[in-house]
């Protein structure tokens, strides 16, 4: 039984987890215990008082996640910290090891086995030793360009091929994640960043593997690209002014290859004034399928809603290191 | 474990039924190792000769469920013969008892719980003690108003109401389906068999009762009506000629309500002709969302490909009663 009140600690404070937190705040079945990021600013503040719309909490930040988790022992840890599953790796033990289940934004960890075969069984170990689930999800990777792609596959006779476009109109968006897309950047810069892989959008790979597994496709080659779009003309964003020939976000690409056939392209469009927001899923096959979220799903405010939705499942599941294609469906809940 | 082969019995061969076997031919972890069906004229007869494309199984009618299922011992029963629980339950019982899961299209059984209590308990208790799971679904009830909505609130942060809006033009589908709408009827014999329950799409009480329990809303009153779609010219159909004035298809609308407020509103409409056949999905709160499967999800063949498709996933799942919220999501698999 998932008890009516279940305690959850905070892992990272940055834009996602400051909204984990706000919108914890506005659901009566979660409660927040502890904070924690590693920002020193941040340290022995009030986690309430560093949220947009700021509600004393009685909650200090913390700078250490091992003390928080034995003080304060959360039925869960929400975590959002960093994309690489590596570097989260010893703070998802942490949680493991004191006995909490984990709910996380790490891009990686979304699908894990395929690039980490090594660190995704020994966590799975340490998960199923100490009788809690670990999860990796988010609005993508994690929802629209697989679980939700795998979902409409259910009503397939057959799947031959699977395209997913997202378009994000930027300038809509907070400016971290215009940073993220390169904006404001020369071409120069950009393709520099691209090469050092600080830039666009994480977790193709994770999506084009869990998609392939659950179809039962092998994949023998998985490509990525990232080109600038740039400003035909200079104009002044809130953030920055634009001149002409800036780069104003980014086009990113990814394929997975089954026999020099493209089974799985995935596209990820983020640019200042993109036209016509949306989300696409496309299935050739029997029949051909499309689905489409006119608009788009907004990223930050769905990341941090479908990481508290999932609470409740991660609760009710075997233990072990689990993903979205393993678990009942994830929903909301007044 | 799932075993490489599953045997399966299919139960009732309607143009549902049939649309079954012929899809479980190309996929290559399904076998055939019987069929049913109470039509005299196909006792006897391969039933791969009573396929739209002929092709011949050895595998001869019987119109004997209990006798079949005894010999042949199938891992699953493959049933759609009838949209009435109470009507499907001793076949349904019949599966169970001879140590076989259940995946139905009957769509009473897709949410069985709120409508028949009874039922279902005794239902769920002697497939938990023959260690097998019983699942009703299709694509409407349990895909497009229901587990699609459910999966859709994943990304949301408050859920207010729900609209979900099927359009379908009806002169596509066979002519059993227009049949089940009232094409070619005067409208006193359409409302004569609206009374009698003979017309109109089955399971918006199912799909409600679902997503409103998956959002933990308490529903105090569920409606529903059904009002004829007339000919505004007379014209000629492949299957009849149509006057002006008679009925050519419907429109149909089941309410949630809680508290005076409609929380949840289906509309079905099927009609000949009708334009800019859809599946929309709406979701107020926040954020807003729309999910639209622009010309519709196909409904037989759809139905079908997620009855197979659910069938290694209720070999995987716990023992009992179950539906389609309880599930890990069902997708096909090449």
């Amino acid at each position: 039984m998932i008890p009516e009140e279940i305690s959850f600690v905070q892992c990272g404070l940055g834009p996602i987890g400051l909204e984990l937190v706000q919108q914890a705040f506005d659901r009566e079945n979660l409660r927040l215990v502890g904070a924690v990021d590693i920002s020193p600013e941040f340290t022995g503040q009030d986690v309430g008082a560093i949220l947009p719309e700021q509600k004393l909490t009685g909650i200090p930040v913390t700078a250490n996640l091992k003390e928080t988790l034995k003080e304060t022992r959360p039925r869960v840890l929400v975590h959002a910290t960093v994309s690489s599953f590596r570097k989260a790796y010893p703070q998802l033990l942490e949680a493991v090891q004191t006995g909490s289940a984990v709910v996380s934004t790490c891009e990686e960890l979304s699908y894990p086995w395929q690039a980490s075969p090594d660190l995704s069984d020994s966590l799975d170990r340490a998960a199923k030793y100490h009788n809690v689930a670990v999860l990796g999800t988010g609005v993508n990777p994690g929802f629209l360009m697989d679980a939700l792609v795998l979902t409409l596959t259910g009503v397939s006779k057959k799947v031959e091929t699977i395209a997913v476009h997202r378009i994000i109109d930027a300038s809509k968006r907070r400016l971290s994640f215009q940073e993220k897309i390169g904006v404001g950047l020369d071409i120069a810069t950009f393709k520099e960043r691209v090469k050092g892989k600080t830039l666009g959008h994480k977790g193709f790979h994770e999506s084009i593997h869990m998609v392939a597994d659950g179809l039962g496709w092998r994949l023998d080659r998985v490509t990525q690209r990232i080109e600038p779009v740039v400003a035909e003309t200079s104009f002044r964003s809130p953030a920055c002014s634009i001149k002409k020939g800036d780069v104003i976000g980014l086009r990113q690409e990814g394929c997975g290859y089954s026999r020099k056939e493209r089974k799985i392209v995935l596209k990820f469009e983020a640019y200042l004034n993109a036209e016509n927001p949306c989300d696409r899923i496309r299935l050739e096959g029997t029949p051909p399928l499309v689905l489409e979220i006119p608009g788009g799903v907004p990223g930050d405010t769905a990341t941090a809603s479908i990481v508290l939705n999932a609470i409740p499942r991660i609760l009710m599941c075997p233990p072990g290191l689990i993903t979205m294609r393993d678990l009942p469906l994830i929903h909301w809940r007044a």
